[in-house]
């Protein structure tokens, strides 16, 4: 027995062993999908994946995690993620092997190979969500990572990305959620008429991000405060205290002119200084959080 | 002649030509710290560059675009850049030529050597700034750009980055401004202690971007809104509409103690949802933002 509790001679040493070459093909589309499954890769991911593979499972229902790739001195330095991994295939796993499964050039030492996490439309809609970020046809992964991550950190009770969007289990784009992937649901393939359509059934009102929008973000925050200063009593165009979908459109397009037509308002963020706009990432996250204040505050 | 109005004999074909290797060496800091010189690629980069150097030029002052090449298609189909590149070294080159002048794989037909733009902390002090966005140790070519671009839309009057900085000049770097590198003075090399000594000298605020940060950012914006609608007197721990210096830190480590010692507060952006932090450039988003509305209300 070594230092980390298992068996020396549990350790993976061939980079080209089949294994190996199987969890490797997770960076590709294909393999993901025959299988299901995708990779997490470095501490962070497989942390939060075990976190929520506990609780699922604590619930009754399966878990996420399918197999954990380590090395013995990531183990050491992080032993918490051996105590995370009891119950799961931990195996201990040379940097050669770590190196040749990842995507990374550096994986930092652990690997995870996880069952796909989204969740269905309608599981999301039951739980009566008040904040929801919808990504139509966005195709850069780290975009879209990052969004994910940017609605984690309002608060957003789902994400959701259409049917053209990126695959959201591509290696970069969980990279780029930091973890949040496992932290909130995440619908995938959706139709964005028919998810409007449910959505203004429920009462959750739905806003274009646009950066021609006619309302300003601005303006529906200060009357937000306004309100809940007790400042006005004014009424406006939205109250962006309520439940609400925002709309983010493909990072080089925008949103298509169908796409807006669905939208109960399209909404600008204010641009001060001379940039022609905000990048995906960066509009997507001031539009989330103003929401999430005002709901917060109300 | 050919539609575009350029004599046809002065296409470059050649891409393995010296004038394209001296163009494409520009994607290595060695040559562009010699020659003072960095590579702007696409139609809105170098519309942007085109646009300052007229501005410059206008003022007496010393130009910006030394050598623009573009495709004939590409001049066609934006016949406004020909027009802003009069006066300035306007050469044609086959999509072979800029593909190999470029650091994409898709340069969009058009490319610009341009004269390093950074100006001096002196000059940007001495204007009297009410916003400055300032980058310590980010390593990463994309953030910084994306910072950049947050600065510019949320109006800030300058971005600073430390000696210590990824090159703005970068490729990479370049393209994440999407334009806006040629839209607000940036300062390069800054020393951080000597930044924060000249502006408090100046009366400007110095606050620092930390996810540990005993100040909450939703609590300096309200306490703003509060007196900007009259319905409060009550003072706070920081004005956010006050000239204000926001320090933002390295992508994994954030800000480092000293760095962080030199701030007058150190605010959080919080998070509402199970995500760790928000990353650099939807962090320095929001707290760029937060400053700008506040400013701008006041």
């Amino acid at each position: 027995m070594n230092e980390t509790g298992r068996p020396q001679d549990f350790l993976m040493s061939n980079p080209r062993a089949d294994r190996v070459r199987d969890v490797a093909k997770l960076a590709g589309r294909p393999a993901r999908l025959k299988r299901g499954k995708f990779l997490a890769e470095g501490p962070q991911a497989v942390r939060e994946a075990l976190v929520l593979h506990r609780e699922r499972r604590a619930a009754g229902e399966s878990g996420v995690v399918h197999e954990v790739y380590a090395s013995e001195s990531c183990l050491e330095r992080l032993p918490e993620l051996a105590g995370l991994a009891e119950g799961v295939g931990l195996r201990l796993a040379s940097d050669d092997v770590l190196a040749a499964m990842a995507d990374t050039v550096n994986p930092q030492g652990i690997v995870a190979v996880c069952d796909f996490v989204d969740v269905s439309l309608e599981s999301v809609l039951d739980a009566g969500p008040r904040l929801i970020a919808v990504m139509c046809q966005v195709r850069d992964p780290g975009n879209a990572g990052t969004v994910l991550r940017a609605a984690d950190a309002a608060g957003a009770d789902a994400v959701v990305l259409t049917g053209s969007s990126v695959d959201i289990y591509n290696p970069k784009a969980v990279r780029s959620t930091a973890g949040s992937l496992f932290h909130l649901p995440v619908v995938l393939g959706a139709d964005v008429e028919h998810l409007v359509a449910l959505c203004k059934e429920r009462g959750i009102g739905i806003l274009a991000a646009d950066g021609y929008g006619t309302l300003n973000l601005d303006q529906l925050q200060d009357e937000n405060a306004a309100r809940r200063l007790g400042a006005s009593e004014a009424t406006s165009d939205y109250p962006l205290e309520a439940p609400t979908a925002w709309l983010f459109g493909n990072e080089a397009q925008g949103l298509s002119e169908a796409e807006l037509a669905l939208a109960d308002h399209r909404v600008a963020v204010p641009v001060y200084g001379s940039a022609e706009s905000l990048n995906l990432g960066t509009a997507a996250t001031v539009c989330l959080y103003a929401s999430a204040r005002s709901q917060r505050g109300s």
